[in-house]
């Protein structure tokens, strides 16, 4: 039996446009996974008579109702109460979650609860917990009248968590199908490009399934299968990964791994190298993102931001006549910093950012767009150069990121590094 | 007369999760601003039964319904036609409109116009027409039993396009009202703290009123007046704005400003003062989130991300001695790390962050959560310690970036700097 889903936000700031329902997107994705179909997004301000009527509308339509939001401890958090009305469950209080909640304030947060935290710890009668260990408000899920009911909290972090901890064990067992995915990560092709080179295939596929997802300077691949078993459903995917890995050559850079950061991270570790970053226009995004990884520092030694270019000069030793002759943005100025910070830092392999991320052109009048990666490495030292044009600066500053990774993963992998 | 606007968004592509309705967010924000009161975002798939009955639903609950999506040219959108169909008005083929999009794929895609775009210039009788310049699809409205629906294309930017040029004038033409908002930002305290303090304040308030946004590790209050000019919802603010710096004191550090960060650029630029930034467990957050700003150039020499210990000592030249006796996350360290870096980059500020981000204890044994911020100014050196608690990894660096910005922030306003 397939089942219908309908997902209700709740919150005014999302009515306001202060923010986006992203969550509604990352539980969509999980559900398509899972295998329910979601029919219905809806959003709600932080008012209980139009979040009733949107329960009722729900309840006529889905089998399946998730809410997010309004589980906070603030007088206008209102999602628990006007649920347990609407479904005629008492709210019963915890003691055991309260604890939890006391616990997490004195332990982690080292203030005492405020009062109001404790309605967070009343909960609908006879329902599954769902506990929070990234926050206060714990979810829940009760069955009523063949309506599943689930609540999670709004913060995003708090949700995904949630999320994949309860919200999908507790789905699947609803489900007599199991889904399994498998995600290819591919850098430096357009989404179109990848669409044109699978597009006959992916036509052809119904189970497996292979869908192409653009994140912001990388497409990543999404193939999907159904079966009765998962060890059905996975042997399904090993065909599609390796036609993709055909067609594609090594623009594929990993499968079921995060981001280039990751990869270049997983490699380094696997090849006991350590790397160091020098880096101007991405101003410390390459050290940022390799640095959120856990357990980074066993194969990241540092680097610099080497913003201003007397700061090339003093810190990473780059040559002045360099400096004087080509500029800071110049082929000649990436393989300098490169060389730069893995002498200062005595890593195995340095790679270095500079260009013109805009929105105006540098004082030297370098067009925005313009960026050069450097590589130092004990095999000599190599520089990608790349014109990304007239994009956003968030937009050069991630790609420009994105290529000193795929730089470093290249090298790592024994492929050409120059080239795009 | 105050309206009351329903948003539905049309495209499987939502519900799959593949994208997130950026759309109502954007339109959100564009009708706060007219004073419309948006109470429910809908999304529903490419399928005409439930966008007929989400269509049925929004007609009985809002007197403006503006739909985003299903204008494209395909067999799946089908919009217009279900619209069409619930309004009663029949379609009109526009041959003007025909003209233009046949116009824009030859001099703008140097192709033929495919024939099933021959649909896209069919309008309902007597709309008010939006022309697309960036995309073939045109938008349109029409009032039918007081009721106004707006029809945009899904492309975000065709659709914020088309809002800004067609939209905004249609609905403000309807609007008697004005709403301004204000943004007054805080950092160091939480939010339940500071809803206790002003809830009673809040409780009372209907116009204006005043709302808290609990951002990761900060609070935002937004106070939003109506009224008939925007000259007089101004001035309704600005008694709330004082009475928010009056109750919670300096924990406000700016108002209308994005985050810490721009707030502490705008207050270098003020004071023609440079900063660096020296950062182990941070891992270059601290330095991203300053370059993130266009212009950040102006007040940002550079920094070092001192990721390794011995990075500590070889380049930001921290003490042997320092390193062996109070280890790397030490106050001694943070304050060494801050005057290193101001010193071999020449800025006037330094600012350091040392710490243990987790998800184990640092080689020392120094517990997850512990952070120290070192600031070195002319005025002589400072230092903050914390002790965060065991938070996931993220947001350990993120609130440890925050206290960098806190500090430097605190110390150019005149304020305490150590205490939190």
């Amino acid at each position: 039996m397939s089942h219908t889903a309908e997902l209700i936000a709740v919150g005014t700031e999302l009515l306001l446009g202060n923010i986006a329902n992203t969550n509604a997107q990352v539980i969509s994705q999980s559900l398509s996974a899972l295998g329910i179909n979601v029919f219905w997004h809806t959003v709600v301000g932080d008012n209980p008579k139009r979040l009733k009527e949107a329960l009722d509308i729900a309840r006529r339509r889905a089998d399946i109702i998730i809410t997010t939001g309004g589980l906070g401890p603030t007088y206008d958090d209102l999602t628990k109460q006007t649920i347990c009305a609407a479904f005629g469950k008492p709210l019963i209080l915890h003691p055991d979650i309260l604890e939890n909640i006391r616990a997490f304030y004195e332990a982690a947060l080292h203030v005492p609860m405020p009062e109001n935290n404790i309605q967070q710890a009343e909960l609908p009668e006879g329902c599954a917990v769902f506990d929070n260990p990234v926050g206060t408000a714990p979810g829940c899920a009760f069955e009523c009248g063949g309506i599943h009911v689930l609540m999670l909290p709004g913060p995003p972090h708090e949700m995904e968590t949630m999320l994949r901890r309860h919200v999908e064990p507790y789905l699947r067992k609803l489900s007599h199908e199991v889904i399994v995915s498998l995600d290819i990560m591919t850098f430096g092709m357009g989404e179109s490009s990848v669409e044109e080179l699978l597009h006959e295939k992916m036509a052809l596929m119904t189970n497996p399934t292979l869908a192409t997802y653009a994140k912001p300077c990388e497409v990543r691949l999404r193939a999907t299968a159904k079966a009765a078993t998962e060890a059905e459903a996975r042997s399904m995917l090993f065909p599609v990964r390796d036609m993709v890995y055909e067609t594609l050559g090594d623009v594929v850079y990993g499968v079921d791994v995060a981001d280039l950061a990751e990869s270049c991270h997983a490699q380094l570790i696997r090849r006991k190298m350590t790397l160091a970053t020098a880096e101007s226009c991405t101003g410390g995004l390459v050290a940022e993102k390799l640095t959120a990884i856990p357990g980074a520092s066993a194969v990241y030694r540092g680097g610099v931001v080497s913003y201003w270019t007397s700061v090339k000069a003093d810190v990473l030793h780059v040559n002045q006549s360099i400096l004087d002759t080509y500029g800071p943005v110049s082929k000649e100025c990436a393989r300098a910093m490169a060389e730069g910070v893995r002498k200062i830092t005595g890593a195995d392999i340095g790679v270095s950012v500079t260009g013109a991320a805009g929105p105006d052109p540098d004082e030297r009048g370098t067009p925005v767009g313009i960026v050069h990666v450097g590589l130092a490495t004990p095999e000599g030292t190599f520089c990608r150069s790349l014109d990304m044009g007239r994009r956003r600066r968030d937009r050069i500053q991630g790609l420009a990121a994105n290529h000193a990774f795929d730089v470093v993963r290249r090298y790592l992998q024994g492929l050409p590094i120059e080239q795009v």
